[in-house]
């Protein structure tokens, strides 16, 4: 299962042109505290080490990622496109869609500051929903640009300081009570209405969002993205274009979500590397959650889990242990030759050597008897039997399990 | 080149009819603390997390596994023959062959008491060796069996508690200076010369390694493997067979270790499941420094992560920023066909194009110009080109990267 999304993240990610880095998972917490606070730092693994170092188990990859960057980007071309499969821990209630310990697939692009690096982001979130199997209806991607409701409070006097605790109202412009919303929208020189008003017309506000949907709409995508400017992401350190997956009927928590964050390269680096960029993250609880509600998206998954599954390909009967020595040095050319193979571990009855067999998911039963060098080879479905020569076993097998319709089959 | 490490892991692991299991890798400390004690509780990154818990990043896999195994068990056949690649920690002063985060290849039978799971575990070590190119000569298994220790020191009369201090000391054989060593020892009833002869001739003692031995030279394997009474491995829970990977010229630490532990689900279950166990694990640091240290090894990683590169296949070129359109079309058809590109995010000068092109290791470049539909498509090493239609593009694509003799490259 876990296995599923690595690959299929992995493949995405190469498709795209992004190349695969490692960061550590216990970092200093500073890196932590520098960047974001809020919600996360309250979420925090955090211990002293033996050596006395205040360090934290990662709540999230992104600043790691800077301070990597800010140290290493010398050595790369522009724009990088980087990405990493890595586990993160966050301390707070288990529940649906949440755990303690998770992984997450991190994709950046850092060193290019235009729509086209938002776009391309977006792109390959849709892509990556896509080869999971999902399909047009079955998910949206609501893109929004904090930079819009940067204009709009500017417009009615709210100054920088006071901009991220206006930004976080509107992050809770779902979830929070009108008359709560409405008292404390009037502290910033607006109302409700106003607010919503704005929403409800995204494309009169100025934003980069228009040249993004163009974008997508060019590669193909446009059905899946849809400007929603309720969207502004909790963590501080977004500066631009942000966005989230969603199931489309928003029965669960965002799939993924990401956008710009211009000035955390600058902050972790303390000023040395100024460098603009855009990335997002995917969890792996709430896709596997949808995954496993989506009858498509679930029957392709099941696929693969089958043809990936760690069963055995065949399994070696020894009626007389004595033949032990015979059957070992079969099961060592098999394996050598690629061909998954399990044996019993000790001298065991044959009716439980069939058991074991069949247990295993063995397509195959070898039996090593007393007409050795002649072995049988068992189809365990049809109970169809063939023998052959041992020296001629391990083309025998290989012909069989590579064509369905090989000889043992036919 | 973790990714080589994990795919040749997981491959011979499912040849081998292994299963993959994942354990969590923040355990309540007790755990450690009741199996272990000894050098590893010095090691551990130990701390309280924000409910009180006394919590332990995991040094080792063992533990978790038995815990699972101990509540588990009933719903699988046995024996279990399960594998985990997971990452571990341990509070050390880093230093070659040794960090403090590094992942690990851990494989276990259960369930299984004789001779031949434990063959069959040396077995799958010495196939991931060769599967990683090495050849004989390049690595030797140190197999012994602390069972024949045992019946050496209690025949001189050592009694169970004094057990562990003594084999501690033979541990210690290569380390320890040889005046200290004979003093020691003599508080055990036995001089440095009646080990040391014991060492000298390990077929004479009892033991189950000359069954394994066998096992191991029916199944070819007879010229990787040497009995070696000098291992007893340091952990405490080993009970039985034991057994070490080396370097040949053993300049390195072990490259893996493992042995039976058949005592260790029953006390960590304290006593609900009794089950025999003999299990491995290899990190990632030692067999990265070998690797890189044998030329033969090294070359096949090199051929594997030159194939396996995120480096792109095609590269789009836009001369004209106004064709941007019509060149993501193509990105995204090419992409959904399991092709690799990359294109320009902003309006850049075509010479910085190509350039990029060449940067992300492209063998072919797309040029979207104004003779759209005809677009071009040019090897970059040879600099020869070919017109077609952007409607065939894909196939055409496919057609030149699946046969290296394809149409581009006639």
């Amino acid at each position: 299962m876990r296995n599923y999304l690595f690959e299929t993240w992995r493949n995405v990610a190469r498709r795209c042109g992004y190349v695969e880095y490692e960061t550590p998972i216990l970092e200093d917490t500073g890196l932590y505290l520098k960047k974001s606070g809020g919600e996360l730092s309250s979420q925090l693994f955090r211990f002293e080490d033996q050596g006395g170092r205040d360090v934290t188990l990662r709540p999230e990859v992104t600043a790691s990622l800077a301070r990597i960057v800010a140290t290493e980007q010398r050595k790369y071309p522009k724009p990088l496109k980087w990405f990493e499969i890595g586990q993160c821990f966050r301390y707070e209630k288990p529940q649906k869609g949440r755990g303690r310990e998770f992984h997450q697939f991190n994709v950046d692009i850092l060193g290019e500051a235009g729509p086209g690096a938002d776009a391309e982001l977006i792109a390959l979130a849709i892509e990556t929903m896509l080869s999971f199997g999902f399909v047009e209806g079955d998910f949206v991607v609501r893109v929004s640009d904090r930079n819009a409701w940067v204009k709009f409070a500017a417009a009615r006097g709210v100054n920088e300081e006071a901009m991220p605790d206006f930004l976080n109202l509107v992050d809770k412009l779902e979830r929070e009570k009108p008359e709560v919303l409405a008292q404390k929208l009037a502290a910033f020189g607006t109302t409700l209405d106003e607010v919503k008003g704005f929403v409800a017309n995204p494309q009169d506000a100025e934003g980069t969002f228009n040249e993004i949907l163009a974008d997508l709409k060019s590669r193909g995508f446009g059905g899946f993205a849809e400007l929603d400017l309720s969207i502004v992401r909790g963590l501080a350190y977004y500066t631009g274009v942000v966005f989230e997956v969603f199931d489309s009927s928003k029965s669960m928590r965002a799939v993924a979500g990401g956008g710009r964050y211009d000035t955390l390269v600058k902050t972790i680096s303390d000023g040395a590397v100024d460098m603009p960029a855009t990335g997002f993250a995917m969890g792996d609880y709430v896709i596997r959650n949808l995954i496993e509600e989506t009858a498509h998206a679930a029957m392709q998954m099941e696929v693969w889990l089958q043809r990936n599954s760690a069963g055995c390909e065949a399994y070696m009967v020894i009626p007389d242990d004595a033949m032990r020595g015979e059957a070992l040095k079969l099961v060592s050319e098999l394996r050598r030759a690629g061909i998954a193979v399990d044996l019993p571990l000790s001298n065991t009855k044959v009716a439980k050597q069939f058991q074991a067999a069949e247990k295993c998911g063995a397509r195959f039963a070898v039996i090593i008897g007393e007409e050795f060098p002649q072995v049988k080879i068992k189809i365990l479905a049809s109970r169809q039997e063939e023998e052959c020569d041992a020296s001629v076993l391990v083309d025998r097998m290989l012909q069989s399990l590579t064509e369905p319709d090989g000889p043992l089959l036919a």
